[in-house]
């Protein structure tokens, strides 16, 4: 990454030119109806089909300069666009277009004594600010949820996905241009200087409503410690499975393994399983055998280790570690209050399961445990807003204001009162 | 007010014992049942009349002082106590105590097409932190607010209230007490170092989930500028009342007045006046010398001083300024686009109404005009969370985020999903 340390004052300038223009822009597409938006995406679909080889071409140069800066593999991966991969965008952004528009839905209407009707009423919550990392294809995501919900959108890119990012861009601006919608309701960030995101935590003198941070936890972390303005995020998804004595041991297992390895990197994946120490005691072999059987690597308390003697020891650290990998801590409780209390004190407030046949042990569950997403017999790994039927997510928040759980377009929307009368004035 | 420089290290610890215990409290509170809490506020009612006398001579305590300090008789009234007023306080926690428990109602339930059911559940927010002035009800009314929401809360008084807050809180401690509920859920600063209140605006190492400042713009734009936490507040209320060229007249002059006038001082009270240019030409000054006549001054463009000799001439501050005060400004717009234009540049996106009898014309108002609360021939005064029927509010958010609008016990909740299957397991 080149560094610019001169042009940082230029880089302001720049950042708080693109906050007006968003600000102004976004008064235009919070009042776009929704074949305009919709209209809008599908071009910009179109635009991806038809500019297929640049995007490849831009992406080869990201990719070339991530090889020559020795980045790993792993990393390159997440990078790397192909023909599959920018058809999958292009569909991506159909199914968007697809989506009921939230924006001018009544959540709420009643009638006051004095005949005045009063509605509750979604609008856009302004301008968002995403901040990501290496995958191109946020470019398109994220700019079309904000747009479907009516905000504008202020995208900065890692610098490592700077041209791959700027051609699928430049794509969903022909749409926005060929709907006749203001271009500068999804801008990307034109610069690689890093002092751009440090603006954007800032808020760009108040241009900026909430930001999105789209990526590991350490950029996370950045942006909840720095952001001045309200953030969209979780930090980590250190998500429970509790086995509990009135489990269907057969459903216990399917459950487990679905959580746990279905895919092992997604925020929703289990991390840690805790059984109930009255369960019968074949349950708690029976599903750490099917996980190491399956090469996940199991680490647990006491009572894990004797289960199976290619079970590690689990350290004080692994209760609050999430792995995003084949590793799984197994814990011993005593019933549901302790896995309550376990959860309470090393969850992350993201994600987390019982398993029983109790409808008592579960509603128990269910309530006391203070997290984004509860569920009861199903698989953690739902923890997904497509899952939820949200169409699609911009990410899953922890935080517990406005959005909470996954952020879908109905979560990009905040609200405002209609009163409508006839004269009506205030006694008193 | 007394510094206490050299108790800053107390009071740093003070605070943060205040935090670890409100959220220890607030995770039974959030648990409690109905009727446990309106149980709470029925006792703290009935200690609040038990205890008249205790909370008065505890009130002379803190208006001898203020005498004493000098401080203007305007502030020494908000401050003073009497027999009715500690009344209207017991009446107003039972109020609170007979409005619904929002905590549990489900806001949306679904199926999916594998057959889980998701709910989106109310839950409480957590720890709220309320920074108030001079007024000592407050200590009764945020108070309860939180409590029936389910949240703790951490109340920061005024110095200048400090023995009438300590009186109030003691009832509600009685109230909390009676009904075996944790005391900590209700808590009241007992330091007047000012350093507690910087305390709550960094959060208390992550205690306070959210602040609600309840006073005057300095209070408010304090918090706002320094907190590190979410904040529910308005700044302030520059409210407009735009009067169409298709107004009924005397519906307009009835509104115009009673926004204007019913009560000066309070947020919802319209600071300036749109009339269309278009509008029959009587219109204006029958506005104008209804407005002067009710005792308003009037700071007019040229229009409006041509209307009536008492008009003073308004000046480009007087467009944003909130007077809370028997002043209003007034200036001849063209149309509804030019009003909606005006309020954008100068309004505080808090209250809004137009008078027009052409629905379109109305629609249209509502519509483009990005306020908090909008009306159509209704008093902007309605911008109260009584009004609106919520029982009662801890104050008007002008925030885009989750609470906008008057919040009352509803605001002071968030939510989670619940997810209920019988063994689904995400495919893929």
């Amino acid at each position: 990454m080149t560094t610019h340390d001169k042009i940082t004052d230029a880089t302001t300038e720049q950042m708080l030119t693109l906050g007006r223009r968003a600000r102004a822009a976004q008064r235009e597409i919070a009042l776009a109806s929704s074949e305009a938006k919709a209209k809008a995406l599908l071009a910009a679909a179109a635009a991806m089909r038809d500019s297929v080889q640049p995007i490849l071409d831009a992406n080869a140069k990201d990719v070339a300069e991530a090889r020559a800066g020795g980045m790993a593999p792993a990393f390159v991966d997440r990078l790397v666009l192909d023909k599959g991969r920018v058809e999958a965008i292009a569909k991506g952004l159909e199914a968007i277009a697809a989506l009921p528009d939230p924006v001018g839905a009544a959540l709420a209407e009643w009638t006051r004594p004095n005949g005045m009707t009063i509605a509750r009423v979604r609008v856009p919550i302004g301008v968002i600010g995403i901040i990501f990392e290496s995958r191109p294809n946020v470019t398109a995501d994220a700019g079309a949820l904000c747009l479907k919900a009516g905000n504008a959108a202020i995208l900065r890119g890692g610098s490592d996905s700077f041209h791959s990012s700027q051609a699928i861009h430049a794509c969903l601006v022909a749409g926005l241009r060929a709907a006749g919608l203001p271009e500068a309701a999804v801008q990307l960030v034109p610069t690689k200087d890093r002092a751009a995101v440090g603006h954007m935590l800032k808020g760009l003198g108040g241009a900026i409503d909430v930001i999105v941070p789209r990526g590991g936890k350490s950029l996370v972390a950045r942006v909840q410690e720095e952001a001045r303005v309200p953030v969209f995020a979780h930090l980590e998804g250190i998500c429970h499975t509790y086995v509990d004595r009135d489990a269907n041991p057969d459903m216990a297992l399917a459950l487990v393994l679905n959580a746990k390895m279905r895919r092992t990197s997604v925020c929703g994946a289990t991390e840690t399983l805790l059984v109930d120490k009255a369960a019968d005691a074949a349950i708690l072999p029976r599903l750490v055998k099917a996980l190491l059987d399956a090469g996940c690597e199991v680490r647990g308390d006491a009572a894990a280790l004797t289960a199976d003697s290619r079970v590690k020891p689990a350290t004080e650290t692994d209760w609050s570690t999430e792995y995003l990998d084949a590793i799984i801590s197994v814990k011993l409780v005593d019933g549901v209050d302790d896995a309550v209390a376990h959860i309470a004190k090393y969850g992350s407030q993201h994600t987390d399961c019982i398993v029983t046949e109790q409808q008592a042990t579960a509603e128990r569950f269910l309530t006391h445990v203070d997290s984004a997403i509860v569920l009861h017999n199903a698989s953690t790994q739902f923890a997904d807003g497509g899952e939820f039927g949200f169409g699609a997510e911009i990410g899953i928040a922890t935080g517990r204001l406005h959005a909470r759980g996954p952020v879908g377009v109905e979560q990009l929307t905040t609200f405002k009162y209609i009163v409508r009368g006839n004269g009506q004035t205030r006694p008193g």
